[in-house]
């Protein structure tokens, strides 16, 4: 349902906000929320592989010791310091004071937008993106200058570039470097090069989203940010690697950005050190995520593999689909003829089996007969069970 | 100190965030943090009267039932029940899909600001209001029609009237009717009144910040909200009757905005339910709140109490103050000549003693020789302790 123009309030809604819907990934919040559902559909987490003593202990030992942490505090020192360690192992060196803690990659990237954007801005991304950070742009309607995505090495860079030299300049280009979501490609080492020269070049910073750049299942590669640190924004989060309930992320990005953005954080929700902060920082005085990420990347690739497995094994010949090296989805192209939207209802109805089409993500609202199947959420017995049930529908519809 | 106008990085960043500076309340709370001042300057909870073990003891409940707790979920329904069980103690009947859990009653003025406002907006308010609802309306840069208040009634509603009567349609109107920050005074009864017929005749909504509502030391009155629930947004939170950290507080609204709200919170930090939310629920589960906020009025009334016979005996005559029945606040006004930026810094200094200069809450930057003490935070020692020293360094101003 749309927001009715006729409010029963006396409230007139801002003009962006007129026609605002439910999102996809929303109503596959509710809906995959029914039993009996295989969902490959929401891109959470294994709720299997939660450390869930190691957090409740921590939540002990930080509402053991005083009652000050559930005080307004400034954001929580001894976590930067964590962070810029955790930063080390993905590659990068930054120094705490680049360090910016926020509630998730979510609020990360929409801070930066509020930061970067006003009206009549263009920003770069491509043209299938994580639609929550399409979210993030609707309410300035930037002109969006969108790039296409090779499946083998990403974004295309050298529209990127003929952007920038055709005199575009827009407040940031937007990449999803590892486990892109929803494409599951990674950038490959060229482009990363050259895609921050051309940042450097003509003075356009790039925000790195890299929600899942920890889980890579092959050898990762180091993110942008490790290329240049004036011209990446860097966009991290503990949800894929401890528990998204936290609502713990952080930023990495030049110093003279922390007070704007420490402004704007206190405008949004008090820019003060919440419990869970204090949470994930007694959990990582442990030493025990790295074990937990070790752990993870085992787990997901079993995962998987697993899925890739029964796609081929299940999938008709005419479908195409992606290998991913790092993330939580696999991106599967069926024969153009299928309609995904109506695969989608036939298999939350014959067969309960949930996906999502991959126009969801599709920044100029194409058509495709693409659709997205996450892998990291449902068990490996799920997944058995669950894509034949798929392939099932499919092969009824293109028969 | 502000952000440069040349950035080292790349970054160009949106025209109303060039300028930004640290808030007073930011610059307060990392200068407060230093052993040894007795601080009257932000409007924190007493640390001692958390209810620190019930708390860590609902995190437990929540942590060793099921890892579920720590996954996207979708806002927590339960938690909107008790809303709806608290907002009945505090005179207003509700239904729970009128409730909009957020992170915190900042979060939802700005998540409201953020629907409501758009380039050209207006909005009435207060000449001296709550600092971090001015941060919210920072970015849209509305034009801000003012009213004063009067130190016995509240806001001047007339004045409400002649800006509507002439025209103005503002996009709300904003009001702190109870434990009024910074001005520690509530609105009359026949005010409210009339406001709200006022809301109702020109359809122009209210936001009702309430943070303090339910911290009323004498015979408390039902908020706006209780004479409408079509005009009347209101805003609550746990922050002051529970705790800060917890970053938990929720939005009554026409149903109709619930969608809206909940898509713009998505984009700003996922509106899936924080562990947070779940260990608030299972603290509300044990029936304690109503003995907490019962014990948290006693306790703050004995505060109130100790600071205004602190500056009966103390203070100088020339000096005037109000005697609040409601809120964390007391404002003092001094002498004309009195130069508070000064006094502050001779203060902290001299005296080691913190509160804040009123003009850091006029709206039209006005200067002003008022300060607002804070009682809530510091204890009844530290309250015999501090005023006599701060009463020694306005001494020494006015001599």
């Amino acid at each position: 349902m749309t927001v009715s123009s006729s409010l029963q309030t006396s409230a007139e809604l801002a003009g962006w906000a007129r026609g605002l819907e439910q999102s996809a990934l929303q109503k596959m919040l509710v809906a995959t929320a029914r039993p009996g559902i295989v969902s490959f559909a929401l891109g959470m987490p294994a709720v299997e592989l939660f450390p869930r003593e190691a957090l409740a202990e921590a939540a002990e030992r930080v509402l053991s010791v005083n009652a000050g942490a559930l005080q307004y505090s400034p954001p929580l020192q001894s976590l930067k310091q964590h962070v810029r360690e955790l930063m080390k192992q993905r590659g990068v060196n930054c120094r705490e004071e680049q360090i910016f803690l926020t509630a998730g990659a979510q609020q990360g990237m929409s801070l930066l937008s509020r930061l970067l954007l006003e009206p009549g801005s263009s920003v770069i991304t491509e043209e299938l993106i994580y639609s929550g950070f399409q979210q993030v742009l609707d309410p300035f309607q930037p002109q969006v200058l969108t790039v296409s995505t090779d499946a083998e090495t990403g974004m295309d860079v050298d529209a990127v570039e003929k952007y920038l030299n055709g005199g575009a300049r827009p407040s940031f280009i937007y990449s999803i470097t590892d486990g892109h979501n929803p494409l599951s490609v990674r950038l490959c080492s060229s482009k990363r090069t050259r895609l921050v020269e051309l940042a450097e070049e003509y003075r356009v910073p790039i925000i790195e989203d890299d929600a899942y750049g920890f889980l890579c299942y092959e050898d990762p590669l180091p993110p942008l940010r490790a290329l240049s640190d004036v011209s990446v924004f860097y966009v991290g989060s503990f949800s894929k690697i401890l528990a998204p309930a936290l609502r713990v992320g952080w930023l990495v990005v030049p110093e003279e950005l922390i007070l704007p953005l420490s402004v704007i954080k206190e405008s949004t929700d008090i820019d003060a050190a919440p419990l869970s902060q204090r949470i994930v920082n007694a959990y990582l005085d442990t030493g025990g995520l790295r074990g937990q990420i070790d752990m993870l990347r085992t787990q997901y690739r079993l995962k998987r593999d697993t899925m890739l497995r029964a796609l081929a094994e299940n999938f008709p010949d005419t479908a195409r689909w992606t290998r991913p090296d790092c993330g939580f989805f696999v991106w599967v192209e069926l024969p153009s003829r299928v309609d995904v939207d109506e695969l989608f209802r036939r298999a939350l109805e014959d067969e309960h089996v949930a996906f999502i089409p991959g126009h969801a993500f599709s920044v100029n609202k194409k058509r495709s007969s693409s659709i997205r199947l996450n892998f990291s959420h449902p068990t490996t017995a799920q997944i058995e069970e669950g894509i034949p049930r798929l392939a099932r529908v499919l092969k009824s519809a293109l028969s």
